[in-house]
């Protein structure tokens, strides 16, 4: 259905000839970035993926799955299974039926018993449809987020699999509300390209860092233009209390501040918690408790109001989603690049979404998510939502330099970008650097000690 | 705490010196033995792990997760890749606290990201969990049932992981409910080990069978003492009335009929389905959607009743099951052995369906899950629950005779274990033998074909 999109004569006899799957690690435990009440310690790592093909126009497409260290290698391993289900493929087939691709990586009968659609194979499945995704993309010469808005409705319709779906959005309903958005496509993309996307920052706010450096971080998130900064909290109340004071002392009313609790609670201890924030007007409390709780979300935000309710970093399927959505269990829906089974699978969360008009404000951060999920936001923009309005992408400035397309950043928002593919691409020196366990990097380091190794490139 | 269950002066001093991981597979494919609406060709497998000790009186423990084929070899590396968090642990330790040895691998904060708390790792926590239990009854000389009826209340909720479950159940509750069960614990084991635990059969209703074994089977069943059998359904709705009016009509109206549709549906598909199998009076209804929707079973069940919704094979976590019970999603809750993280976590999920006073009827079939799962039946009966009013034991007849102590069926009852252990030890020629790919058994087998190999040895 694609088809139009692909380009030149060698092509249409090109193969997918092999996947390859890099365990990629950084020792970000020695600084402490990235620390929080549930991830003390994370090494932030990514299986790295990179679909080959014989096509010499366009060799490869890239994606990756995020994980925080330990068990990076079962990922590693779970992505190479599936290499079978891809290697062979016509190129121009899998990029003209990326719903076929992913419906065949996610519903193998065998595979599926190791979820179903969760965890370590849906992340796998995840990778893999991401770098598909990217492949086609480069494949137009366009970016991944133009490459996905100027595919039809129908076509957006044929990428969802709807199974599980249909008490809460039909194919029909995904349709209408495609079409709905169609008009004005061209003025968003257009507003798009010369605006950027907003963003927000998690910089500040680490559980690690001590509050002078929390108070210089979150002034200097106001001067760079961010309009919302995120803490970190749920390991100390008291240190919680005083650090959100700190914050909003800094960054004055106007400033909305989120806090994040990694899943640290239960029900009774989040609506606690959130009392004693709530004279400093938290924004949003993101990850309450734990993430396929509906139902005590549900019962959170009933209890915090106003004070939102966010969470979706872990949302392990779009049956979750649904359920969030349906249960009024969330204000704001964080979906990840690299959590569910890719790209059509977020378009199914994007649908859901707007389907029952939630913000969806993507986690980002850890290796490469950023550069990833800019692309869903900015889709969603053009046209899904069509409305950036209570929609931030976080932002967290770490490991930029290791891709070839890093995102950039200015006045607060996400700087559009126009280089093709999906983002997920990383430099091939980074790759041999920290990979895990031969690179340089980590010569002489014990994986399960919490010290992390002497030396970084980072 | 358990200590006193440990014995003679050796052991004081031994530890655990490895993990042994075996990816093990049975071509059931071939057979079509376990084929439903979405498994259509399962290898029923099992990723076997040991837990090595030097001790010599109590050398290992053994368990197992279950898979259906392709992944196991992921399943694998999973569990290996836990044996850093458990070889060198000194096995007196590790058994007087089963409950620190699951919190230990459930919530390492790096693993847990691959989760958290479901799917690969999650399952392989379970299989370390388990063998450890394994361990810890066979040096109490115990079946893993008596071992865990013979603990306190005091000390079952120091095995249970509360976190995420306070808002339905708090450590307080579960002593009650597990001080109000001590009274009559003798009277019950007399009476489990006089007549065994109630089983219903899966034999008759796999979907690959045809009518005529279908009505012979279930014929058979009746006469063998089972008073419920199940049928698969969901894959055509035609053949479905048809075998289910083939299987009331062998059976007559006493004997329960249950069927199980393996998450084929959609919440209206389900509904619509079950109207026109209402006329045969099924028991319950399985599976009838995605196994995370807690708010489609809720659905399902409000539309269905009398009919009662069953789930839990898949259920992920105790908070799965936890919400499934809070919204009245479920009448009969169906935890498996393997699935969750082990025996800790499987008492917590005894003791939320007694807080809900909801019937427990296990899964198992696969590899192994009645040689396992039987002990947390019969553990509830003793123990917790107290009774074994409308509850069964799920018992399909394939592959018991590769484990040391297969089951037992007398008069439609398990008959109740009295070999120390949990059940899942193998015989070692089983597990060489169906060693994968290089045992005998898969020699000249492309796993991806569809086609099994042409030896077997069941």
């Amino acid at each position: 259905m694609l088809s139009e999109h692909t380009h030149g004569q060698a092509s249409r006899t090109a193969r997918i000839t092999g996947l390859e799957v890099t365990d990629v690690r950084f020792p970000t435990s020695k600084t402490l970035d990235g620390s929080d009440a549930m991830n003390p310690e994370p090494d932030y790592s990514a299986a790295y993926v990179t679909i080959c093909t014989d096509d010499p126009d366009h060799p490869a497409g890239h994606a990756l799955a995020f994980t925080t260290g330990r068990g990076n290698d079962i990922q590693v391993r779970a992505i190479e299974a599936l290499s079978d289900l891809v290697v062979g493929r016509h190129v121009e087939d899998v990029c003209a039926d990326l719903g076929g691709l992913s419906r065949a990586l996610v519903h193998d009968p065998q595979f599926r018993w190791l979820g179903p659609e969760k965890g370590v194979i849906h992340m796998a499945a995840g990778a893999v449809v991401n770098a598909a995704w990217d492949l086609a993309a480069r494949r137009a010469n366009l970016p991944l987020w133009q490459y996905m808005s100027q595919l039809s409705p129908e076509q957006l319709v044929d990428c969802v699999d709807f199974r599980y779906l249909s008490d809460a959005l039909t194919p029909q309903q995904a349709l209408e509300l495609l079409k709905r958005a169609h008009d004005g496509r061209a003025e968003r993309e257009a507003h798009l390209l010369a605006t950027g996307y907003p963003a927000y920052t998690t910089t500040p706010g680490w559980l690690g860092y001590s509050d002078e450096k929390l108070a210089r971080l979150a002034a200097e998130a106001v001067k760079d233009g961010f309009r919302q900064i995120k803490l970190k909290v749920g390991a100390d109340v008291e240190d919680d209390v005083r650090r959100m004071r700190i914050a909003r002392e800094v960054v004055g009313p106007e400033i909305r501040v989120a806090v994040d609790a990694n899943q640290r609670w239960d029900v009774a201890e989040a609506i606690e918690w959130m009392s004693r924030l709530a004279p400093y007007d938290p924004w949003w409390i993101e990850e309450p408790t734990f993430p396929d709780d509906v139902l005590a979300h549900a019962a959170i935000r009933r209890a915090v109001a106003p004070i939102k309710v966010a969470t979706g970093e872990h949302g392990a399927n779009r049956v979750m989603f649904k359920q969030m959505l349906q249960a009024g269990a969330i204000d704001v829906l964080q979906l990840d690049a690299a959590r569910v089974a890719g790209v059509n699978e977020n378009i199914a969360i994007l649908l859901l979404a707007a389907q029952y008009e939630t913000p969806v404000c993507p986690h980002a951060g850890g290796v490469g998510l950023c550069e990833m999920v800019q692309h869903l936001s900015m889709f969603d923009y053009v046209a899904v939502s069509g409305t950036t309005q209570d929609r931030v992408i976080e932002y967290v400035d770490h490991l930029h330099e290791h891709f070839t397309a890093p995102v950039r950043i200015r006045n607060g928002h996400y700087v559009t970008p126009t280089v093709p593919g999906g983002g997920g691409q990383m430099l091939v020196d980074s790759v041999n650097t920290h990979r895990f366990p031969d690179g340089p990097v980590w010569s002489g380091y014990d994986p399960l000690s919490s010290a992390a190794p002497q030396t970084s490139t980072d």
